[in-house]
């Protein structure tokens, strides 16, 4: 079936040298990694493996009719706006339903602020094309959402990761970083945190640290890449004040997505920040899609509208929240505690597995998903610096209660017969 | 209302020099230019002003029944996967439809040769992306679409312009500069064409400039991009070849779209190439949205698989060749044919008005629309190096029947006064 067309040297003309395809290839292509974690994902899709290796919403939680309602609505009130081509910072209406609803948006609460986006992706890729240069510094966490250092990867940053604990990344660890860095003149460009139940660990940076990174970044002059996808997905626990809210002086830009509370089809979100950085990613979003989907936007923005998308969200967390307990209890009866530990993380979609220091979890992907048909991401695809070999990532959203139960077991059995 | 805060220097601390946001930003920011035509689109949106500025479908065409009926399909029949994460290359689903569909793929005509992109300008955006380093040549026609011209200047491309006549860009004049680049030891990476029904001028690439520009492909070893959005749109004559149907050795990449025959608000396109450039196209897809909204895509599939599709697009060609019809016939009867010649084309959203080579388009811009309410666009701002001052482009799609009278007729006096 597939044409393997092979790029073939022309026989009319000896004159120049034929080069191949790869030759041609910018050093942009050259130095971005595909998704490590897309591979894994494709060997643990077979429908007899039990895979806590994705990062999916659980499908059977999606408000199918609360869409098919705001489609309806849509189609019959404004067709001719909703198909149209749309301004390259987002449809006005979206944007005003977006600052009733976000309580979160600091000072930052107005249209001028905000640029919709084709999801957080999008978000993360319009930071570093608009911040890096090649050669520049990005500091991550230790570990960090790979999707993230691949935008940032792809605009040639050099990422300096910074270690990270049961509070999220360490304040005195990253100044420690910034003032060796300084001391070199490197100007870290900004820091890039996810700050509520990180992917992967499932952490969240506390309120105590939230303030020290806001002071740091005033000291040090750096800026601060809030990404911030599960917010929303709150279990238990008071919410603590996105980094946005904290700061005074434009130095926070905020990533937000509906991929995680709604759909992820639809692909959008929205960046907030500085009106001069928003203006900025709007003229690099022209060249980059000319605007996200319009019709998706009056969609969202219809069912913000309705008043359902709250009581969604409850739903989706008292789903979530049954599924992680189910997750914890399991473990805890299946897995040997003296080997093995883990986190209780108050929300999203992850939880996060440590085991003796000499057990590498890359090693023993393929065995695990070979012997016991189960499968997670090992934790290393997310330390730029290769760390955390002894470390996993667990989804617990996408698989159902009982698949968790059977799946958490059989890996419990192949960590005993390997440890 | 809005909130124009500054980026404040912190008291606590004296020891770091503050930065402005504008003083971090990347060269790419700083390379990139906004579209002039968006703020001229902005200066002749107000409702009495009749415009052939913008190159807007017409919005009482878009199909609103197959698409409420193909969104209730998708949502009863397979709601889950329509709202999930999809492949960054695409659903395979629509993959498989648009190769039946797509008669002009060439030797290209499998999934593996396509990548779904938000839309043709993320495929211009990624073309540049995968082979521009910054001072790499792109040769483009003179004049050319500008949103084409801004992606490459987003990725640091040095253009070099070609002139056209009424056939498209001119072969021979290609070739000298292919051959003076060379001696200079400068080796364009692509030459970008808008073969059927060009914007701004409406012309097309002649079949015997198709083959020689695939022979001189082959002699100097440069790629096309060869980006078509209006090709279905053909009023009369017969459709000349795609490009990619003429190449043989993988040089061609070609971008469709689905904006001006469906709708532009679903953002939806592909790209059509050598398997080699479609992998690397998805590498930085990743990174820059993760995947195109896979619910649109879904929706996209069954209008195709409706049988519907076809239809609707010779609706929409009997529409646009009325009022193309009516452009012409009002442009002979009022406007000064001693002064203003314009071309006849085949199909498309424009033709190209040419003045008298001291009447500056751009300086009776403002005025035409203040004296006369009525807006296009100048010519130069298609053109690389500026030329063209003589020039305007027109559109037909978007303005009715009606409109299209009055507005000529206000034009033509308003150049008779200033010719």
């Amino acid at each position: 079936m597939v044409q393997h067309r092979v790029w073939i040297k022309p026989n009319n003309d000896e004159v120049y040298t034929m080069k191949t395809i790869e030759s041609l290839f910018s050093e942009a292509v050259n130095r971005t990694q595909g998704s490590v974690i897309r591979e894994l994902l494709a060997l643990a899709s077979k429908p007899d493996i039990i895979s806590f290796a994705g990062g999916l919403p659980a499908p059977d939680l999606f408000p199918v009719n609360l869409v098919q309602k705001a489609v309806n609505d849509v189609l019959s009130k404004e067709a001719g706006n909703s198909m149209q081509y749309g301004a390259t910072g987002g449809v006005e209406e979206l944007k005003d339903a977006l600052i009733v609803q976000d309580k979160d948006l600091g000072i930052w609460n107005h249209p001028e602020n905000i640029l919709v986006t084709t999801a957080s992706q999008q978000g993360l890729y319009l930071m570093a094309k608009t911040f890096i240069n090649v050669g520049d510094t990005v500091l991550v966490g230790n570990p960090s959402y790979v999707g993230g250092l691949q935008s940032f990867q792809a605009n040639g940053a050099s990422m300096v990761a910074i270690d990270s604990d049961e509070d999220g990344i360490i304040m005195t660890k990253l100044e420690e970083t910034v003032q060796k860095l300084h001391q070199k003149s490197v100007f870290p460009k900004f820091v890039y945190v996810v700050p509520d139940f990180q992917n992967p660990t499932g952490t969240t940076l506390s309120l105590e640290r939230r303030h020290e990174l806001i002071a740091l970044s005033e000291r040090y002059d750096f800026l601060i890449l809030e990404d911030s996808p599960y917010r929303e997905l709150r279990f238990e626990g008071e919410p603590l004040p996105t980094l946005i809210s904290l700061d005074q002086h434009g130095r926070v830009i905020s990533l937000r997505t509906f991929s995680k509370t709604l759909i992820p089809g639809f692909r959008l979100g929205y960046a907030v920040g500085h009106p001069t950085i928003i203006k900025a990613f709007a003229k690099l979003k022209q060249a980059i899609d000319l605007c996200s989907p319009t019709f998706n936007q009056f969609v969202l923005q219809h069912i913000l509208l309705s008043g359902e998308f709250s009581k969604h969200i409850l739903k989706v967390n008292a789903a979530y929240k049954a599924k992680r307990d189910v997750m914890l209890a399991v473990l805890d009866t299946y897995m040997p505690k003296d080997k093995v530990s883990w986190n209780k993380p108050e929300g999203g979609l992850f939880l996060w597995l440590t085991f003796p220091k000499t057990y590498d979890c890359k090693t023993h992907f393929l065995p695990c998903v070979t012997e016991e048909k189960v499968a997670y991401v090992n934790g290393s695809a997310f330390f730029p610096n290769g760390e955390g070999t002894n470390t996993a990532r667990m989804n617990f959203s996408f698989v159902s209660e009982e698949k968790i139960e059977e799946g958490i077991r059989r890996l419990a059995n192949y960590v005993k017969r390997n440890t």
